[in-house]
């Protein structure tokens, strides 16, 4: 795949490029403000209930964000593939605590970035500022259209639908934290789809 | 309140310094981008299923975004009150149809932007999308709690909880729409209120 032979960084220019067509910075100008991290599967790119320090552009791999539920269970309420920022984006920008933790639902390569550095990054390049803005609002939008169908649809429709709108994650992500995101046990899922198969 | 005192492009131009520290960018400078409307209580800002054509300021009053659901019955995705923009906007972006519409819960007004003079400003101001990136990161984050809480709550807690952390909507929005907006009956929240009052 032609996305695993780029370097980090340019990958996220290549996001980018795509998303908001600013092709005027360069990966010499902004590696500096970025780490990158390989984090095994199951492993945390932040533990929940610590402080929101940093932002992850997931460069492979996929991520879910949780939090901890009754009976320690973890809830999923967001998942991150390949060129998806995510991270608990109110607790970043007012730099506190988080009750949700990230992790690694597949091994990961993530570029992270400190509120500091996210700070000084977009100080620097400004025109950076119009791509996040994109990346927010479609966020936002998306998020309003996943409370509409968590409203609308029946507890079966709820998963078919998603495995029809998303067989990118259907096919990657483990039927429990399907079964997670979308509110449902995961004993719940498994009678649907045998339900359907037979 | 020193609110009403304000022209809605300056209060627009509060909103922005307050929430992103811009302060060169005049009324006279972006007022040729908006239009100023009143919208009586139950009017539209939006019909359902129509373009998602603009992006709404509040300027005073209450709206919500809502989608028809079966029966005709009218489902809150979100409110808006003085200083919240408001809505879908995937497809506002994308300038494609909603299946949302926005309606007036007390009279309105508004500043209305349409996706073209949206462009422009950004285009001619871009200092002003680090305002817009605060708002939709903001409001993206707080989308990730409000799934949280959706699924961690039990119907009472949630209702309860909504209470509690924005009075503001409580003592000005009708039960019936609190009640649609937490995925309740009215009659479910009619009766926890009587069985805590009591």
């Amino acid at each position: 795949m032609k996305i695993k032979t780029l370097l980090p960084v340019e990958q996220l220019l290549d996001h980018i490029r795509t998303l908001s067509g600013i092709g005027d910075v360069s990966v010499d100008q902004i590696e500096k403000y970025f780490e990158s991290r390989e984090i095994k599967k199951k492993g945390y790119l932040q533990e929940p209930n610590n402080r929101a320090a940093h932002n992850f552009f997931i460069v492979s791999g996929c991520a879910q964000m949780f939090y901890v539920a009754d009976k320690g269970v973890n809830q999923t309420v967001q998942f991150a593939i390949e060129n998806w920022w995510i991270n608990d984006s109110i607790s970043f920008q007012k730099e506190r605590s988080s009750e949700f933790g990230i992790q690694a639902i597949e091994e990961c390569q993530v570029l992270m970035i400190s509120k500091h550095n996210f700070d000084k990054l977009l100080n620097e390049f400004p025109q950076l500022e119009h791509y996040f803005r994109l990346v927010y609002q479609i966020a936002y939008g998306a998020a309003m259209y996943r409370l509409r169908y968590q409203y609308e649809y029946s507890k079966e429709q709820h998963y078919f639908n998603f495995i029809h709108h998303h067989p990118e994650f259907a096919q990657r992500v483990p039927q429990y934290l399907i079964a997670s995101y979308l509110g449902l046990t995961p004993e719940y899922v498994s009678e649907i789809r045998a339900k359907n198969v037979s």
